[in-house]
């Protein structure tokens, strides 16, 4: 494991996710300084006063100054603007990387931007739950055992991708890499989709009834897993759809097919096809929880 | 509350459902003896053993006999042959009762073969979450704060009621009626209809992937929660979906549409209308946990 130390890290966008990366790394002793940028100045305020950051950069020049490493940690749909900004600024050597659930997007901002920098950006995914938000719950152990997935480009120095690794590995996180595309078709698998869905049961409900109170009063323990994803943030939402929506919309379509497969062979009554599918399903599942163990 | 004390509790298929009502009502003191009916020699054993029942039935005339509730918590599947089994034996004064997930296709079973004693018969359902099944699996505080359905028909006796709901309230449930038609419809929207979907992502990704292990790699707390009802039993779905095939083919069709919506949304890039759809999703979620309180 490649040991690292960072003089200045700075993190632009401190809620959970952002304000949990400087806390993993004081923690781990791996950081001297972390400079927080951020439009909300009672956001800002708080990551001071919660021992998150140590300083509110004025402005970009003055963040990116001497930065060893800056994460994007901001709401994806601002990457093509955090990009523009930071590009006149970002010294040689700095290593950019991001925590964006998409990444194609990202790294089609970067090479808008970013120019001759474009070789220290490490474009990456922690994989961390997320039900909480804000720098009020940001916490050093969120990525204890947490998947992260790096993208890294043909043009990303080696070196760049080592050095985010190491500090990944010292927020206790396992590193994992892949091309852009084949991360952005998995998560719209594993991810996406099935917010997604759970969004569409919820508007369904909706639609279907003049009491949703009287509806929902029996809904039990399974409701509320399945559902639970819908509670996520919408404009965050909003922005991942809107970033992946290729690879979700193919998703969708898919899922289209197979939900019209399963309805036809209820509507014929067919209850060796239904059972058959039921049982590759939840196999499928329980090998996957073996897998992770 | 009525108070209640029972000679003799048959319980038909003593599984998780079965086993955990005479378990509770033993623990509320409000049992005598139990008598156990079922197809497994070996599961009839184990709940003998486990002290969830104090004899194994003969055959269906000598459980029957001077039974002073019977419930039929065998798969729904069997309900029919069920029905036609007692029907012979019940005596008058017996109260029948069952904790099928589905309402409809029990009563007409019911009404095909009850004859007089359609009066003592309360229809009723347990929303009591069974990730595990079996006897073993069995305890007295499964239905603690749990609501339990009844769906008394206009022919059904006010006191047979009142004793199935005693009998429930002893388990430490709350009881709610409603029409069997309402029950179902509902069920097959807050249950039954998650529960499709959630098999037919898993169906849809298996279809999907020469890899699965690696497609399922990354997939985090919000996919293992969606799916968690995937898990659930192929025989107990395909029986309930067989069952509530009408109403649950509505909500299907309903629910397709409204993907749909979402699906053209998306590929407009319509982020404001995506913003508001999951806005109303995730508020009306936010309601129904404040209403469970």
């Amino acid at each position: 494991m490649t040991q690292i130390t960072l003089n200045k890290l700075v993190i632009i966008g401190v809620g959970l996710i952002g304000g949990s990366f400087a806390l993993a790394l004081r923690k781990a002793g791996v950081v001297k300084h972390v400079t927080g940028v951020g439009r909300s100045r009672e956001n800002m305020q708080r990551a001071l006063e919660q021992g998150v950051i140590d300083e509110i950069a004025e402005n970009m020049a003055s963040a990116l100054h001497d930065a060893d490493c800056v994460l994007l940690a901001m709401p994806v749909g601002q990457t093509e603007a955090i990009m523009a900004q930071i590009a006149p600024h970002v010294q040689t050597g700095t290593i950019i990387t991001d925590a964006g659930s998409t990444k194609q997007d990202v790294v089609t901002a970067a090479r808008n931007h970013l120019g001759d920098n474009l070789k220290n950006f490490v474009p990456g995914h922690p994989i961390a739950g997320a039900e909480h938000s804000g720098v009020l719950a940001a916490q050093p152990d969120l990525y204890t055992g947490k998947h992260v997935i790096l993208t890294p480009l043909e043009e990303t120095y080696i070196d760049a991708v080592k050095k985010t690794t190491a500090l990944w590995q010292a927020c206790g996180a396992k590193i994992s890499q892949m091309q852009v595309a084949e991360h952005d078709e998995i998560l719209a698998a594993t991810s996406h989709l099935p917010h997604v869905l759970a969004f569409a049961l919820m508007n369904h409900l909706h639609r279907s009834t003049d009491n949703p109170k009287n509806l929902l009063r029996f809904a039990g323990s399974g409701f509320r897993d399945f559902t639970r994803i819908a509670s996520s943030s919408p404009e965050m939402w909003r922005d991942i759809c809107l970033a992946n929506r290729e690879a979700l919309l193919k998703q969708i379509a898919a899922y289209q097919d197979e939900l019209n497969t399963l309805h036809v062979i209820l509507k014929n009554g067919d209850g060796e096809a239904l059972e058959k599918l039921f049982s590759q399903a939840r196999g499928m599942r329980e090998d996957w929880l073996k897998n992770i163990g």
